[in-house]
């Protein structure tokens, strides 16, 4: 049994990894941090957890940790990772980072969209933790930075379009849905109950901090600089992303050819499921689970492709893909710990 | 006092007319028809109605409902809507249907998208109930086609852009979100409640039918035939549409000249509330109300104009702009008992 | 037109009042005040408020507001609220507190389960705004201490029972479930909205703050004192309280007789609602309006009585009361500016 | 591995059977019936188990299920269960029935409150499906009766002080809110997601079917007959149940004998958590999995225990019962396939 720990498990990404851990056959969990509940006991601040999880929570003391753990999930804010990560690493552990911290190759890019970069060193060796991309290079790597939720959506979802150079680079728009968990656990007025309940609302249209990351990924299968257009929307309900992608197809192209595309891209992939021709993807057939499921059009009035992708945010889109990175990572199947059912009605 | 009558009273649009005519001040309701609840009190299907309608729900026979009332809602689904129409104009009454049957100036265009037209002779009479586009010829109108919930939010959102000739026709794509009200009160079993709630979906891909209506009137205001992209989602939620518009700039453009050039257009009406720059629409923000709430933003970096307009689909998207339609066709103050606040939280 | 004030306009009960306030044909809305918001329009804060509240957030200082209205709705927390009330009334103004501050006749009670009262001197002269108890004394008091949601939900619905004597004063258990508003507008993490989505628990069991106001007054109903179990709910929706209310009858009853009781009892008042025999009361039907519905049945297995009350906890349980407490106050009609149609679906 | 066979398996204690058997290492799943899909794919059905179910769904047919299977669980409506059943026990299978067919020990009873019994030779051999309570006995049964969701919750809750005979038998009070899956996935005006979402009723008030089922349990809990007040209320969330239940202590108790008393009952139970004294049950807490959670409060006031019990409807009260069953009757590990982490938020 691998020994691994969660820095900064009180929120909901680290609520999401202490559900997946609790029951992976390989690992045990030794740790759990949280500056907030130093001390107390993890099941009494989520009852939830009551004979599940043993563990109280612990101050996030990188010494500590590492007589602790081998393998690290860091679930902090941006910033705050970065502060973390290099001493882990130092000490021998791996670490799959669900901040932002470790996400992008150029570091001027990162510096624009946040803030100075305090371990630069690190953001050559780190790799971009999308299975599907990168498998063989988080294998043998040290350090991933686990993707955001809606770059996850969003570039499995064109992945097969731009890979064969289908549409144009320049036409692409990303209209996501996110669950309110996306917001994270803080307190914030805007995420009270009765502000999110009933109500529908986009946010930092043409400003949000994800359209880098997706640019950077998206140009990359482009094989050439692309610029998006990404709108965010915050969903009345706790869990869950449906991107729907636009885009121009850069020669005609067939309902069947594109169902067909899909289907081969991802065929090999145990956690992509392209949806059949009448089927569209839900956030529930996938809530809970590791799945994308991806469904493919053609608007043949309008000559577009209309990409349809869904995922649930804290587990395809955080937790769920750190736990299939850490099992690449540590030489496990793919899929261990990670075969739960999607959770519906 | 008007006598004014509902036919087709049973469902969310019908039970939305009753609210709002109840308190109408210069109105009388006079009759309510369903054939599921004939004879029965509307207080006794709807208990929130009690001691406020004191009607029982009727059968539709026009012959008797033309000596009760001299106006009309129709309140139906296309295809009835049509079949009862007719002898309401011919007993000298007028109406406001709330169906798809009279919003098309081709017939052959709804024939495509619907079935075969059994009244075309009223379709060059007929006006499309958007006040905003159509005052003038709303007040001297018999029939007025009460536009759809989607297309009045798509409308109000694009007209300022196409009147202008400030962006390209056919780069229009519309994504938009509706709650569940808009599927009516019908049994569905995609519409119990466990299958809708904390569930995101698109729907009709590229195959909505008020995709040919957006076009219609978009098309006018263009001044050119267009096509656009239009996706439905369905939100875990009772009411309200957003709508995230993409198009495509003609000429270089600014966030402040947008802004005006929206503050501009709707400058006198009372219905439409253009947001200001750093405020985006919500659902809540118009629940239960008349108004339409858009919001205009540059996205610089990917050269697009996107807008964000939010309506009520039951009351401006249906029975609020059907109460303004009639308030215009009796020469009644335009937003008579239309001054609702919205209702949140 | 009355010039009246809310002191406390930033939460949900300021806003539901500003919300009744703007179509109130008899009064005008002066100042609105919220020391977060000091100096930021309502309608920034509110956007649903555009072009219907022209006013800005101000200090609460009373000296000015006393120039600026003549009638106080406190909608301030308990302990705030009797620090700023003094000074109103000895400007002459009159006062309708929604804090408990003012609901109770015994000093001792208040202070044993909130604090030291700081205006014990008003305590004989506040009226409990109940008007289906105290309308006539409401009519001529300057201070009138507005009752709290779940009271108003349980008095209603046990006064016909205990009024006439027909159950043991001593067996009453209020099974009480509200919707998230109850909780206000702070910051909270327990109130974020993954917390309380699909959720559902009670808390405060046997401690909650309403318990010695329900027996102060039900304890009057009966003419001897009583002592209640009420438990307290969380619904995962905004707005609403269902009060499921449980008593073993003195003496045999019958169904028949006690539906003709509670219509007898609640024949004249305009705001609430003694449902037929074959409905129940739900949120719904009340949501938005002042109206309470209220239900009767007979358990006659096991010899109880059950009372089913539902009300809108931001209406009648706190703004919608306060507003027709105004209007006794004022000598206007009591339903002025009150015949609202609840709002549904 | 034991084959397995799910007779009714489209509605929603279908799927959640669906969701735990295809994770269960000691069982396979060879068929799963709906006369109303019969010969669609289960993933075509419920496209989140692609990729995880197999199976195409069958006609109901005994004679070919037998040769299929060799255990059975049945998730039909009463009536039509016990239909079915004979016949699967004579060809030597075993059966769970989640229907209340065989949950009665006296005929009489079932009779009066749903139909004539079609199967009486069976009632004196089925054992009631509450490990807590039949364990041994469901061991060795060949046809297990799994108990209704709203008595697993009341019995469970109450089966501590009924055996220490700590209260009044006949002054139990059982006020019970159910999720909508409750209602189950048939079409019903009452349970689309405009009528459900943000409302909250009671129903079935004295007359609801589980009333009967409680008091079998409970009297012989307190070696008496007894009579409850049982009143279920629809939540506006889609799984979960809080019984929040009331009693008169026949004795002088204290918090912390009856904080004992629960935690010693229940120490040997692998799916009851006894909450700390200052923790509640919440439904999220135990959302998805097979754990009943419980607190007992005393009201030391209106001298009355309070007991707050948590399931989830479709799991503990339903599915994962009827699989924990199965396990007991196979001699598998009681908690095989249910060690399910409560899944939020």
């Amino acid at each position: 049994m691998v020994k691994v720990a969660v820095i900064g498990g009180s929120g909901y990404t680290g609520l999401e990894l202490l559900r997946l851990l609790a029951r992976h056959p390989a690992v045990v969990l030794t740790a759990v941090t949280s500056r907030e509940y130093d001390g107390k006991g993890v099941a009494e601040v989520f009852p939830a957890l009551a004979g599940i999880c043993p563990l109280h929570f612990s101050w996030p003391d990188p010494a500590k940790l590492t007589q602790l753990a081998e393998f690290f999930f860091v679930a902090l804010p941006h910033k705050t990772a970065m502060a973390v990560i290099p001493a882990l690493l130092a000490a021998g552990a791996k670490v799959v980072d669900l901040s932002a911290d470790f996400r992008f190759r150029d570091r001027a890019v990162y510096e624009s969209w946040y803030q100075e970069h305090t371990a630069p060193e690190l953001l050559a060796e780190a790799v971009y933790g999308l299975p599907e991309l990168y498998r063989e290079a988080i294998k043998t790597a040290r350090l991933v930075g686990n993707p955001g939720c809606y770059p996850t959506s969003v570039i499995l979802g064109l992945a097969p379009l731009l890979t064969n150079g289908l549409i144009d680079p320049q036409s692409i728009i990303a209209d996501c849905k996110s669950g309110a968990s996306g917001a994270g656990r803080g307190l914030n007025l805007g995420m009270l109950y009765c502000e999110v309940n009933d109500d529908f609302r986009a946010y930092k249209v043409a400003g949000h901090r994800h359209t880098p990351e997706m640019e950077q990924e998206l140009s990359r299968l482009a094989q050439e600089p692309l610029t998006i257009t990404f709108t965010p929307h915050l969903l009345p309900m706790s869990r869950g992303i449906l991107a729907t992608l636009y885009a121009t197809p850069r020669q005609p192209l067939t309902a069947e050819a594109l169902q067909a595309l899909y289907e081969r891209f991802y065929q090999q992939e145990p956690f992509v499921r392209v949806c059949p021709p009448d089927t569209l993807p839900t956030t529930t057939a996938v809530r809970g689970s590791n799945y994308c499921d991806i469904a493919v059009r053609l608007d043949r009035r309008a000559n577009r492709v209309i990409v349809l992708s869904a995922i649930d945010n804290l587990t395809r889109g955080a937790s769920g893909q750190a736990v299939c990175n850490m099992n690449l990572m540590l030489g496990l199947p793919e899929i261990q710990g990670l075969d739960v059912v999607p959770f519906l009605p």
